[in-house]
């Protein structure tokens, strides 16, 4: 029997199976355990199936016996965010409004998922329609704190050890908050990897797939699962599947050259962040740069798409339904409905100038070196934390991962956000697992 | 001596220029002397140099005799439309806020004319910022029927034999329509095919670069030189060139299956161009194909796209000389200001809709035949007549081609649009040369 709380990572279990050490079964009835263990208190899933979850392992053990080809994640349970499509399970998107959805076909994410041998265990809680309000997720390291949001269940799953790998959505600070929040990894690729076809579209300008795992290994695993091509994503274009999984393992010839940038949002990072902050970069001799004034404007940009583009995604949501919608997202419809034409796009026009000036900075440095989160978890449940220290970073397409290597106010964990350069994204997670072995051994 | 009314077509004058039997000089001075006869009463131009224009045919005519490679379009004249920056001529945009505007450097277009050999004779006119009000052209067909605009001086001047080749641009019908009325051949290629990079932007989801020559092969001769990929414009992708100038004078194993489309429009046409429509599809055995109902929004989505996209592109000329635009862009740009984003986004989202439907009517047809203008050009310089034969084709960036075929009321050209599938440019100049040379020997 496995013990849940030495579950293996994802890579090390696709091992184990892959030589015969373990069966799905038997991971997967070892995260279902600690499931019925630890849910009540976490309440991380929307839908689970235990005994669908089990049938799934059982052909995945039966097709290793009959000497089927593995897929990369081969017999691995997964939790998916429940705002991708399943055609075997419901999918609410967070709202009564979908209250017994069943989408016909699976998102593309899902089905790469399944195509690799994984495991769909069930999907977890998401915020209402992946925006603000809140679902029913605790945080597992204090069940009196937030989790963070959108992908709640995902982050709180992971942490919780109920699965190895989870996947979300992130559309300003959804993957890489709760992720930090929940002391996990969180990786939020480059814009345009990783297809949004039959997942809940808030903003086609800003919406990324994300995943969480408890390994900078295991988010290039099942990152690179995902990133395949798809035409039915208009943001893709046709390009190799990077090599994530080869070059996270390897070394690079000198120490990585990090940049420490405290962002246009310092100030509203806690003290003790703040200074947790300025001691890691110290620790790490991490050069300090800073962000061109033009970056300023990055909240009230994104601010401008997002509400213009809530408005129109969630249209048919608010026309029939505005009363059962949360009365700040009715708020940001509502918003959203009189922004101009021309307000919106000069926003969009403004963000390939932020972006060429990151790529400047992403030249002289591996990667930049800032918060995750304006500090540990919140106290309650009625907000999912600010996302502020995400917006930037969305907004330009830039790769994002955080690393839970701080530890913050009351023992909760403090996560330490790395980015790369829009698309080297294998160089960023690299560098991840550089910082995270050193960190460890420190 | 050359008898401008037999001006040699661009790719004659290109061959006889490569094997000696003509000089640069020859022709630009053909050309010069045609613009010294007949401008005073066409007005095609608003900036030329003929002291200028020699020095470069000097140019050329030197490198060949040194024996420098040649590129396509060695030595021949060219007319640019006063919309494209001109690093050594000024660039005003046909408003009175751009008098004496000289940009410091080329449009790609123009660097790419001058790359291949070209002579830019200078610039010619354009309507107000490229929309409506007319500039002083007049049609050289009838000096008291407008010549169409937008490009109405690259159309005119090629109609009336001052150069071979000339290049305009496309945000509606603006190059379709004063093709179609001066009795030249018009081409807007498949969007994203020519670099928009350094010409006056109306529109990023609608502005296309087109050409306008006297023949189906010199339009391929200049749209093959004028399609190299530029990172500077986001709207193009890599990609090969498109083998224009091979593929143009290849045969069909078969003859191309036309449609016969009237369009949602059709009762705009005029009587007689209906009628005249309705013989030649008949002539040429095409099939008849309906376009489904959703095509009747194009024009109201169109409008959407580009009163906003004015608003934002002309929003310093409206702020700093609101009073020196005419009333009917002051309106537009004024509407434009009023537009929602949502019902911008509304917009830009119906369009990939509307593009697979002619992608799917373009899989069983090589290509489709329509009206390219309600008419002949009407009488009055007050309007350059209606673009709405143009919008849909525009709007979902399907490469369009205007032939002079036909002969409408006094006598006046009336033009045949051909569309093409989308990408597909050299099949649709293809089926355009096959259905020039059917219709001369008719």
């Amino acid at each position: 029997m496995i013990d849940p709380r030495t579950l293996p990572t994802a890579s090390e279990a696709a091992m184990a199976i892959r030589q015969g050490r373990l069966t799905s079964v038997r991971l997967v009835q070892a995260c279902l355990d600690r499931i019925a263990e630890i849910e009540p208190a976490v309440e991380a899933w929307s839908f689970l199936a235990p005994a669908y979850a089990i049938t799934q392992a059982e052909a995945r053990d039966r097709a290793q016996n009959a000497g089927e080809s593995l897929g990369p994640l081969h017999g691995i349970p997964v939790g998916v965010k429940d705002i991708f499509d399943t055609a075997d399970m419901p999918t609410e998107n967070g709202t009564v409004l979908h209250a017994g959805r069943q989408p016909a076909e699976d998102a593309m994410v899902v089905a790469l998922l399944r195509a690799a041998g994984a495991v769909i265990v069930g999907k977890t809680v998401t915020t209402e329609l992946a925006v603000y309000s809140p679902g029913k997720t605790r945080n597992p390291h204090n069940p009196a704190h937030t989790p963070g949001g959108s992908s709640s269940g995902s982050a709180a799953a992971v942490a919780a050890g109920m699965v190895p790998l989870a996947i979300g959505s992130q559309t300003n600070g959804s993957v890489i908050r709760p992720a930090a929040y929940c002391g996990v990894v969180g990786y939020k690729p480059s814009f345009g990897l990783i297809s949004r076809f039959g997942a809940l579209r808030q903003s086609p300008h800003l919406d990324h797939v994300g995943v969480f795992a408890r390994s900078v290994e295991d988010v290039a695993l099942i990152g690179q699962v995902l990133m395949a091509c798809d035409p039915r994503d208009p943001a893709m274009r046709p390009s190799p599947r990077p090599p994530l999984v080869e070059v996270v393992n390897q070394d690079s010839s000198s120490p990585p050259r990090l940049a420490f940038v405290r962002s246009p949002f310092w100030d509203q990072a806690d003290p003790e962040a703040r200074a947790a902050f300025q001691t890691l970069a110290r620790r790490l001799a991490c050069e300090e740069a800073e962000l061109p004034t033009s970056f300023a404007e990055a909240a009230q940009i994104h601010r401008t798409l997002l509400e213009a583009d809530l408005a129109l995604s969630f249209s048919s949501e608010y026309e029939r339904g505005k009363e059962r919608l949360s009365p700040r997202l009715r708020t940001m419809i509502e918003q959203g409905r009189q922004t101009l034409a021309v307000d919106y796009n000069r926003a969009v026009a403004a963000v390939p100038g932020l972006r060429r000036a990151l790529d400047d900075l992403l030249q002289r440095y591996d990667v930049i070196l800032t918060p995750a989160t304006t500090g540990v978890a919140p106290a309650g449940l009625a907000s999912t934390g600010s996302p502020i220290f995400c917006t930037i970073w969305t907004l330009c397409g830039v790769p994002a991962v955080t690393l839970p290597l701080l530890t913050g106010e009351q023992g909760l964990p403090l996560g330490v956000q790395l980015i790369g350069r829009e698309g080297d994204d294998a160089r960023l997670l690299r560098t991840a697992r550089w910082l995270s072995t050193r960190a460890q051994s420190a």
